[in-house]
């Protein structure tokens, strides 16, 4: 009965190691962070990269100081060295492991920071009545490496990632409404129609996720993706850098609610 | 210097025949209105058709009875007999004159409907930057006959008459956030992309307006129309009713922004 799991019991299964994996579908109606914690030295360059990017990389909270562990506005007795199913470990921009925790690799100077993630809005898309795809039939959002420019900070750059979630039209522009309450879970999408003109060649080829079905009388929907910081730390190759694995989120206390704007 | 004329300025030049022909542009900034003219024992069913079918006919106001010619909540010292710069009167569905005043048509049974016009969201769409193709290219907005059915009220019914403006999907996307701010006048869009999915076989091809040139980068975007009651007016055939000329609006003294809803 894991839907009923408060986001505080979820994370104590989390930590003991009775839940592991995905978190997808747990706590609903509240919100789940990607999460990204870097050394110190790197942490202002990658914070202004969100502030200059913010609708792929929405930040919903971050450490008050380096090596603090803690985020109270995120959750009640929240450690983030404990409190995510799954962690990747990168050095020097590559992969390097990946773990349930990271108790032994903590430091005084990494900075964590806790940025939106899209089942916020998907939650708020299917509460309106929308079919979204990923979730009837069951895979992973479909994502691709878009032509779209991020904006650069310091040594972190790179093109926006962005998912997709097909629509009829009317159901599209209901989606946009929708979205744009929710600035900080990516907010409105970035684009729909024709994929070709944000650099996509071939829909059914996705470069993260699982392709779905696009029917005819449907317009393919991008939003600015959670992925995308990801992809601007495998281009930065900072020394050291703990990420989750993608769909173990960080579950915290918030509900999706209190993250509408309006 | 049309341009600096309060809308009672305008109103009053207009009265005095010093005004001629379209209102598009002038008093910028204030709501320009639909007029529909019924007699009592048709209106009824006109307002409850207008309730269900608020994107295509959003009521901004009405008068109180019939035979009310002041529509106070819309302008000072106003008259609907004088102060729209042509009429048209319609006998049996049938046009049977166009004219500058009504004076001497006017009944104690008729009542006047007030609906919301799409130059309110075009000043909207231009102050945010937006290009909006049919001003851009000095014709009137096309408009299409769409296979989208109003609901049905009593004697009135028919098929939506929608207007189309070409963006670019991220322009387009901003449109709709942009519109879904002013209900009272249409509101967001009710489609995009395809024409064909709506009942638009030829985008070439407007039912009522001017061709606008399309970009292939672009999306044609398509609103709910103030033409839709005249059609619905068309078919039901009341024995008598005065609208409005295309273009020929009525001017009222609401400021634009008070008609957004946040």
């Amino acid at each position: 009965m894991s839907a009923i799991l408060t986001p505080l019991e979820l994370r104590k299964r989390i930590r003991s190691g009775e839940h592991e994996g995905n978190t997808s579908g747990y706590a609903q109606g509240f919100v789940q962070c990607n999460i990204v914690i870097l050394p110190a030295d790197w942490a202002a360059e990658f914070l202004q990269f969100c502030q200059l990017n913010q609708k792929p990389c929405p930040l919903v909270g971050m450490a008050a100081q380096p090596g603090q562990t803690g985020l109270p506005d995120l959750g009640a007795d929240l450690d983030i060295r404990t409190d995510i199913p799954s962690y990747r470990v990168f050095e020097n921009g590559q992969l390097t492991s990946e773990r349930s925790d990271i108790k032994d690799l903590w430091r005084e100077d990494l900075v964590t920071f806790a940025l939106g993630c899209s089942f916020s809005f998907e939650e708020a898309l299917t509460a309106d009545g929308l079919e979204v795809r990923n979730i009837s039939e069951g895979g992973n959002v479909p994502m691709y490496r878009s032509n779209i420019a991020c904006r650069s900070a310091g040594r972190f750059s790179g093109d926006m990632v962005v998912s997709m979630r097909p629509f009829k039209a009317a159901d599209a522009i209901r989606a946009v409404q929708i979205c744009t309450r929710f600035p900080s879970v990516h907010g409105a999408p970035v684009h729909l129609g024709d994929p070709a003109l944000i650099g996509i060649e071939d829909i059914n080829r996705t470069d993260y996720g699982d392709p779905v079905t696009l029917n005819e009388n449907e317009l393919p929907v991008f939003w600015a993706c959670g992925v995308t910081p990801q992809v601007a730390l495998e281009q930065a190759k900072p020394p050291f850098c703990i990420t989750h694995s993608p769909g173990c989120m960080l579950v915290t206390d918030l509900p999706n609610s209190r993250l509408a704007v309006m």
